[in-house]
């Protein structure tokens, strides 16, 4: 849809997108709810777009969660959904490992917390790192030697709160000096609402530092790239033109919808609002855009 | 020297050197020690050259000392160094704020160690930050705000060991949201010896990682940026083309030497070596190179 003119969101072509989209992809933090708090008017935007027979997705960058943590986060809320029904970027990159037949007996090292772990672990790998070593301190001394597991096979970076020197020595050393060792993003994220009141650093700025010191790019599995595509498509037999992807970032959701061939809708609900909207939608311009997912209600 | 062939340094270019060079700057790190450790040779290398009536000038972008602190350091491995001889990206930074003229009732956010806020405190500036903030933890809680405070003017991002999520989450909120803040690096460099048996992330992981959350590029005062050669050659009546920068990183000595007009020579006693040199070289070439200064020694 880039070049042409976004739309708001209307009774009219509101109700036109919904008899053209068979599944509805939608981000989380920004979208469904901002930190632990629900935005307005989710559960029943959610009920309606199910009872007119629409297939539901949960497409998320953040990594913290497993697919199993983020159904009780939805079942706490209030929310019905389904494991399969998530595919959050801590699974894809355990998916990636998997499809590209990464081997059992070599290991992973984590920058990121317990969703990368828990979805390694599902997927049958062995990882170290994550919220383990989030409390290892480095003592700087002559002749002592950092040693790193020559065993390790990639290196997963997502969002850590509990970032240090020690995983990124770790890191760096197992993706600098272990020959073929893979680099994975979940995402690349600058910024998200890990509280309802306020933005904080994202995976953008752990993978960076990543980068930084291995002066190398990262393969990224999360939005706007299309990996976690291939699964949807596996598992749904709808085409991407009738499908509509639901954001509130212009460089990740509507970027990954806009790759895939969907149809795309940016709400105002979480990073983008309606100030800074003019200035960040220079280069990736939505479809549709509208305040929350909520108007859907009042539209359809 | 671009596009020129280096030369590996012998008998007689040596001499030619020594002849059309009044002073020789050299990097730290890597070049005269590693970690706590002395490179041999270096004490009667350094004699010999200020006893050809040479003056010798430090250039480091190891910005976790000021130049007080490394002035103690040189003089527990038995060189006698004043601390005007010494010019660290520390001191680069404070002296940045002093020359824009930096408001003295404003405050400095500090990514970094002790160093910084010493030449900060020197300088007369308010610092925040740097080691204080190493233990503080952050618990997200949903209605709990993360204040910072809206009279830090400026971010100077280095060399932080104890870099954690408060200190990003502090440092990236400054950026974004304090008008006109300026996000000050140190330095950009991958890595550097900490120790003398490895390499560690350097201040360019944690400048990146600000970048990553910020999506903004700070302004570089260490190497290879010349800003710091305006004060060396207020200090020093020597044209740059009779200056030879030594080091051991092309990215940054050897450019900053070449950006300034200055004579270059790289060193294998540090990050480069004969190895990775073919590699590395690609896009900065020194004019000489060598294994280490102690081979002046041997050829003068």
């Amino acid at each position: 849809m880039n070049g042409k003119i976004s739309k708001s969101l209307s009774v009219e072509n509101a109700k036109e997108l919904l008899n053209s989209v068979d599944a509805f992809l939608f981000d989380c933090d920004g979208v469904i709810w901002k930190g632990e708090k629900l935005i307005d008017g989710v559960p029943e935007t959610l009920d309606l777009l199910r009872s007119h027979g629409k297939k539901l997705v949960f497409v998320t960058n953040n990594s913290t969660k497993s697919r199993k943590q983020y159904a009780k986060k939805f079942h706490s809320l209030g929310i019905p959904v389904n494991e399969d029904e998530i595919f959050s970027s801590s699974f894809a990159a355990a998916m990636y490992l998997n499809v590209n037949d990464f081997p059992r007996e070599k290991k992973v090292y984590v920058i990121g917390e317990e969703g990368i772990l828990e979805e390694l672990e599902q997927a049958g790998f062995t990882a170290l790192g994550g919220p383990a070593d989030g409390k290892k301190n480095i003592e700087l001394k002559s002749d002592s030697l950092f040693e790193h597991d020559k065993n390790v096979g990639a290196v997963i970076v997502g969002l850590d709160q509990y970032i240090n020197f020690y995983k990124l020595q770790y890191g760096t050393l197992c993706i600098r000096e272990n020959p073929g060792c893979l680099f994975i993003a979940t995402n690349r994220d600058a910024v998200g609402h890990l509280t309802d009141l306020q933005e904080w650093p994202g995976a953008g700025c752990m993978v960076a530092a990543i980068c930084g010191t291995t002066q190398k790019e990262p393969i990224t599995v999360g939005k706007p790239s299309t990996f976690l595509m291939d699964f949807l498509l596996q598992k749904y037999n709808i085409t991407t033109s009738r499908m509509c992807m639901v954001g509130d970032r212009l460089d990740t959701d509507i970027l990954f919808g806009q790759n895939a061939g969907c149809r795309t809708l940016l709400v105002f609900s979480g990073v983008t609002n309606e100030s800074n909207y003019e200035d960040l939608s220079k280069e990736v311009k939505p479809e549709y855009y509208t305040n929350s997912i909520a108007d859907m209600l009042k539209y359809i």
